[in-house]
């Protein structure tokens, strides 16, 4: 379920990118009564009086929708890609989480799969995230956009940045068009819950079965083999898989079987993990409350709660500050 | 270029399903006149007097969309799917050649693509050749056909009827969305001309970099990278892919590289080796003279030519007969 509130009346697409060019060129609080622009409930605009404010009024409450046709308007209207206003008007992180919102999401995970290339083990799990919690459209979608924005494909990319066992696991995540139906064979499911147990079990952790059934079956049919590999042989998967915690291939692979079967709980760790040392990882925090928002970020709110004994927002308010505090606390429905 | 040849005035699509129909029905001939069906050109209806002519002068002369237009037609307006109808009336080759036809393109390959994988390494070949001579997208839509069909992935069922090497190639060939920009990096193109050569050099055939660039670079980056290989070399890749004919993986390497950098010469082949014995090989001939009629048909008769000395045309009439090489004929434009 998704946290961003997307006014009940919104206003034209063509009046949201006249406030946004206003907001740019300094203007945005002088005129803003004047043509009579208001937030739906009135409530921004009154207790922010700044352009940023305005421009978290617009973007941090349109859907996706609403912001690719707010972006094509902007470049009509102005002859100008609001990306590159964006970047000219804003700094730091709050820069970041509003140009990572106004890209269209393929376009986006395309953007945050290959910055993910370009980095080393840490940010492989970017590349599972994406490959695994996205609908196998939506991750061809991405594919395509990956192809359009950088004339390459995001498989040659996974492949010739990464090596050994984790290339061996990344490229077929990356690559599969997996099956999206819930159909499930239970004795396939039985069988391959054997194979896993038996190589896991072997320390075979990067075999072709276990490569080949985590990156190839269903999510339905994986959730199947997982829940009988628990009936058979007592453990979660992913406890099984903790053998050695350092371990980063592993650690990899319990990314992807949590992103295959229980995205919202990988991704309230996302945060958990972001929020819960001395420095913040604002980049992971960014991306995930900007990627979920529209999906599933009611949940990870809860489950995020339940954990930590604090509420999301809370854990965000003491850990960030000013726009881009409220740029994301607005996006997870709080302000 | 094509050598599928439609009227130049196609009659309306529920006058096609209305002849069709009489033609299962045994009517064809006897309604013929009175019902004024005409092939554009009149030639086939008073050459021809069977149903099967019937049916062989439409379907052999209608393009993808046409005869997607007519299965939709068929099927609304007699409640039966024009698959079915033409199961129930043909036998053998010729209703295998008909019904492949009739199949719309994405369809056809998932057909294809499943029956390979419930075969062994020679329909490898088969896989190899839906994977690399299709554009990407329509590799794409044959995968989401193949879901809905099979309800599962392509990707699944090649990696669990495949073991090792051909596993290793297999899999990543079928699964991979390849860009499909014309874009070529040069310095790129050299290095990994010198990893395939060594690589090659040493018999390391089914090494990661191998399969790496081979399954995830675009077209027009590998064929680059293998002009690269013969300037800075001296032999064609194929070349030095065979110092061991008998080996079926090494066959398969060049059954790649062909059908990613000059297809038509690879379905030439595959012509040549489906008549050029004892027995012929219906099912390959059926397969590629219905996959490419609309593609690169021309081309593919050209080469034949040149290769065999003899018309593609002339090969198939000394090796089938009757309504079979009929159809076979009208698709490859000489009837």
């Amino acid at each position: 379920m998704s946290t961003l509130c997307v006014p009940s009346q919104v206003p034209p697409v063509a009046e949201d990118c006249e406030q946004l060019h206003k907001a740019f060129s300094g203007k945005g609080k002088k005129f803003r009564n004047a043509f009579d622009f208001t937030d739906s409930d009135n409530r921004l605009i009154d207790r922010w009086g700044t352009n940023e404010d305005l421009i978290i009024s617009i973007l941090g409450r349109r859907n996706a929708s609403q912001r690719k046709l707010i972006r094509h308007c902007y470049a009509e209207t102005y002859g100008e890609d609001l990306l590159k206003a964006l970047d000219k008007e804003l700094s730091s992180d709050f820069e970041r989480v509003v140009l990572v919102s106004v890209l269209d999401p393929p376009e986006r995970d395309a953007y945050l799969a290959n910055e993910a290339t370009k980095k080393w083990t840490a940010s492989n799990q970017v590349l599972v995230e994406i490959a695994c919690t996205r609908s196998p459209k939506q991750l061809n979608l991405a594919k395509e956009a990956y192809h359009a924005r950088f004339k390459k494909s995001l498989e040659e990319d996974v492949a010739y940045h990464t090596t050994g066992d984790f290339r061996k696991l990344l490229v077929p995540l990356v690559s599969t068009y997996r099956y999206s139906g819930d159909e499930v064979d239970l004795r396939l499911a039985k069988s391959e819950a054997k194979i896993l147990h038996q190589k896991i079990a072997a320390k075979e952790y990067s075999c072709d079965d276990v490569i080949r059934i985590l990156t190839t079956r269903s999510k339905a049919q994986i959730n199947a083999t997982l829940n009988q590999y628990k009936n058979d042989f007592g453990n979660d998967v992913n406890k099984d898989l903790k053998a050695d915690p350092k371990d980063e291939f592993l650690a990899l692979l319990r990314a992807t079987v949590k992103c295959l079967v229980f995205p919202e709980k990988y991704f309230e760790k996302v945060l958990r993990l972001a929020m819960n040392k001395l420095g913040t990882d604002e980049w992971a925090l960014t991306r995930v409350v900007v990627t979920r928002a529209e999906v599933d970020m009611k949940t990870i709110k809860e489950l995020y709660e339940k954990r930590s004994s604090v509420p999301l927002d809370k854990a965000i308010a003491k850990d960030t500050h000013g726009d881009y505090e409220k740029m994301l606390l607005t996006l997870i429905g709080v302000v």
